[in-house]
């Protein structure tokens, strides 16, 4: 079961809340990237990023000069996938079909080595799963320009929105179209980089990425 | 030209900065959502959520009691496309191709019931363009139920980053297969809302939105 503070409690659109971990783990799993937003001298600031988790940890990194790590503050971390657009009879029930986490917590600065590279590991995983191990692991030297942080699942909340547009009952009699306009996101064919010394072949675990992303 | 206030400045990564206007109304004007960043009791919290642009302004709207439009305090809005997964010879140089726009500022309450309107027509026309015109407009009581807020496009920095991998000098040797897996965003059928009570075809404005997506 997912966490109940007042920040994770939905207020509003209440049947849209899953309370699983399952149902975290899901949205989590599925993402490229997540919004990071951070509190910079008062005022927030809302940065796309990577990420990767274990277990449940998420792990976060970037540059020892990035601006949106340089604090040990309260994060909040989303990610959202969008499904489709909602098209309702009226323009006030318009909305979109989308899958949604929000995690919230005081990130900590990793330090032990080893962890450091597991977190960078579940990162490189999560963008392209199978790269880890068929590419050169950082040196000493881009390990030290590397701040990784690890944020807790213990504080999270999930929304979903799927399924036709939900309409005031005297509208269903309008001669107007509903309905959900979906979205897919799709893996193109792998454009190999031109400066490719030798004639290698695209690898299996790049190949073989599903067409249609869940 | 867009800003250059400090937060504004890219400290890092600085060629993949655009500086005209024009760059931030391609990104704004692709999406589809932004992510909201607002602090609430000292914390950062981002919502997804929708947007429309007129000019140089920026529309926002949701619920009169939604937590995250509750202030008149700053807020950072970021729109994100992902464009692909770049694939290096290192972990330490995997990274995504992307355009992103980031707005700072103090958005205002708009009262103006032309401009209230006029807002919440961006918003439907950024989402599903004709659908404004094609749908029930805004009761009285719908619009005394939702915040529109005004956001000045004045303070905002965008960023793309295109192309192959840039690695190492001395990495370019290894046999490693690098290159760009591209990531396209795609329309998929209209479905129709089962409760429709007449038979009616899917109008022009939403069956012509294109195949891909830019």
């Amino acid at each position: 079961m997912l966490s109940t503070t007042s920040r994770t409690t939905l207020g509003r659109a209440k049947d849209r809340g899953r309370t699983g971990r399952e149902d975290l783990y899901a949205v989590l799993d599925a993402g490229l990237i997540c919004h990071l937003g951070v509190v910079i001298d008062g005022s927030p600031m809302v940065v796309p990023t990577g990420y990767g988790r274990i277990g449940d940890t998420l792990y976060l990194h970037g540059s020892t000069g990035a601006t949106s790590l340089r604090g040990t503050g309260e994060v909040c971390v989303t990610v959202t996938h969008l499904d489709g657009v909602v098209l309702a009879r009226s323009a006030f029930h318009h909305s979109m079909n989308y899958r949604s986490a929000m995690i919230y917590g005081r990130p900590r600065l990793v330090e032990d080595p080893e962890e450091r590279l597991a977190g960078l590991r579940a990162l490189t995983e999560q963008l392209a799963p199978g790269q880890w191990d068929a590419t050169r692991k950082p040196s000493r030297k881009e390990l030290a320009a590397t701040t990784v942080l690890a944020l807790s699942l213990s504080e999270a909340s999930v929304k979903v929105r799927q399924g036709p547009p939900v309409d005031d009952e005297e509208d269903y009699a309008l001669p107007v179209w509903a309905g959900v306009l979906p979205l897919h996101t799709t893996w193109g064919t792998p454009e190999p980089d031109p400066a490719m010394t030798a004639d290698l072949d695209v690898p299996e675990h790049i190949a073989s990425r599903t067409i249609a992303m869940k």
